[in-house]
């Protein structure tokens, strides 16, 4: 049974559900998002309306999401109760730790009592998780206690006035913007069907994003572009950076931020992060990450056919917006919980538990030895 | 694509693994622990001896199984700042939320930095568990800071000890051995797929536990004992519960505690957890439970051939030694982590990431309309 092919592919490309919320591949679309195509939302969108469309089903008219973005505005407070336990928690604790305690935490204070409130909070986490990270980190870094209930008019610009305690740029604030639209949803990766799983229980939205914050933790999910930075930054010049991937390819390393295990030519929200990078680059007037950057992806197309995925741009983006590599990922989370909540409303629209059934390995029969007679 | 099959069946019969720790309705073989049969083990085996088989790989000899005991005892202690983060919980907080923050709190304090450690953060987990639910209920319903570390020979014992503030009866003892010895693996339920999900991203074993807190929450799976009693103990006699059970079938009512989505004829931990039930029924001098809980079975059975499982007898039984009916899952937890950890063991051997693919049923495409021309 160990041999058999479905047990070791990690249900690739097994069906575990249906959702009419995104597209990853799919031959001539991409990326969608409820059918609109990820270069069209990444151009043209807030990403508080790609919010709004994955939560509430439809793009926000003008009034719609001026009442959206005011009403988010009003979420971003934290009860005293949640800022006490962000306050035990160490400087160097793990800040996806931190996401995953602040948000169950948050269940404890403001628990969905019924999914006739499963809208609601949604938003609530939508709104709160940047100031549950920032609250944090800034308690733990700058020994201050912020105000996290700022009047930026979006998520991103809310995130860096926190971090950096003073207003965003335009461009810091454009490029945010763009970032969480390419992060917010991706179908049903291993995070997103953690919630899936999860929410298949009925259990509650906390519970559910908690599970999916811990997936998205993990170095083969959200943790992609922390470890492209950490592995980026230590080259000087494009001619190191070959050397050393050729070096790591060679000794067979794993080189994080490159391919897809749904993609197969290329990840379309590359080609997006990239040029948003390069004007970061421009504007900080970076002559070496970015640069290596390039080199790195060049060497990966030349020696190997591996595309830069979503992750690998993001890193030096975020770098040069001055964002601390540990953040990286959290800032994943401040976006994917859009996708993890409309997944979410879609698994208790149409439940089964999800309970697979696994291949046995395990003894036939073990003989029962009393304690006294044991080797 | 909406009628594929697979897409609504919670992947029920499909393979998305290998396990040797647990057969669940193999023809002939009931429920066994890496090949031991669970009557056995309920039986003859402590709690501690089961926990060492499944974490460790076989069973202990007495050497080895005093080791284990005393290293347990050794690590029941709570950190300050976990101590700080329970008191922040209020008393009306879902149990099973400050199981999950608890769980993911300690992961701030203790992260676990490499998979070298998962042994000892599993014991810890384990150790730990009753500590954070009886420490938090105490705090919170009594208005005492309790000391966690006693000197109990069991995890039953230690838990029940903290709850009452002295020691169990050695009936109580027994009774909570068996339970958590039934309770504690059971294959690719919900929530350990959640725990082997989030592990096929290579996270930390305490996010592994948090999500499979997270869906153990749900009603459909670890909440069903809790359903059961809030059912049974409305009923003062075997008639009024044959006929309020008779008016639930009829009404097309869920009743808890029945059916499995794997066992097909019985669930082999019922007859043991009933025999025990009875027991504590004669010890207490119940007369109306007990036999309410016989009527509400026969009925099942004759009119719907629907079999008692695990939880159904539990109520009754968590009742008998008094324990509050919002405690019964977390107690569970404290049980089925020995599971969850080990198959995080296991997925982490031989480890693809866990991503399944869904099937579509959203528009094709969608054409953007600028915001002010929207309806």
């Amino acid at each position: 049974m160990a041999d058999n092919p479905v047990s070791s592919t990690g249900l690739r490309g097994q069906s575990a559900g249906s959702t009419a919320l995104c597209t990853v591949g799919k031959s001539g679309a991409g990326l969608t998002y409820r059918g609109y195509d990820i270069k069209e939302l990444a151009d043209k969108a807030r990403f508080e309306e790609v919010a709004y469309l994955l939560l509430k089903g439809k793009l926000p008219n003008r009034a719609e999401l001026d009442d959206y973005v005011t009403r988010l505005k009003g979420l971003r407070g934290l009860p005293p109760a949640l800022k006490t336990v962000l306050e035990q928690i160490p400087a160097d604790a793990h800040p996806m730790d931190v996401m995953r305690t602040g948000a169950s935490m948050l269940g404890n204070l403001e628990t969905e009592q019924s999914f006739e409130e499963q809208q609601d909070v949604s938003d609530r986490l939508l709104a709160a998780l940047p100031s549950i990270i920032c609250y944090w980190y800034r308690y733990t870094h700058d020994g201050v206690r912020i105000d996290t209930e700022t009047d930026d008019d979006s998520v991103g610009g809310h995130f860096l006035h926190l971090l950096r305690d003073a207003p965003a740029s335009e461009l810091h604030a454009r490029v945010m913007n763009v970032s969480l639209i390419l992060y917010a949803e991706h179908e049903f990766n291993a995070s997103t069907f953690t919630a899936r799983v999860c929410a298949s229980t009925l259990s509650d939205m906390h519970s559910c994003v908690t599970g999916a914050i811990g997936s998205l933790r993990g170095p083969l999910h959200g943790g992609a572009n922390e470890a492209a930075m950490a592995m980026i930054e230590n080259w000087q010049s494009p001619e190191e950076a070959e050397r050393e991937i050729l070096g790591m390819l060679e000794r067979k390393e794993k080189i994080m931020g490159f391919g897809h295990a749904i993609y197969r030519e290329s990840d379309p929200r590359n080609a997006i992060i990239k040029q948003w990078s390069k004007r970061l680059a421009e504007d900080v007037g970076d002559s070496v990450l970015y640069p290596v950057s390039e080199r790195v992806e060049a060497v990966m197309w030349r020696e190997k056919k591996l595309f830069s995925n979503a992750d690998f741009f993001h890193a030096g983006a975020y770098h040069f917006m001055d964002i601390p590599t540990k953040l990286f990922t959290p800032i994943f989370v401040c976006s994917r919980v859009t996708g993890w909540c409309a997944h979410v409303f879609e698994q208790r629209e149409n439940n089964r538990i999800i309970r697979p059934s696994a291949d046995y390995v395990g003894p036939e029969h073990s003989e029962w030895v009393p304690l006294e007679q044991r080797a």
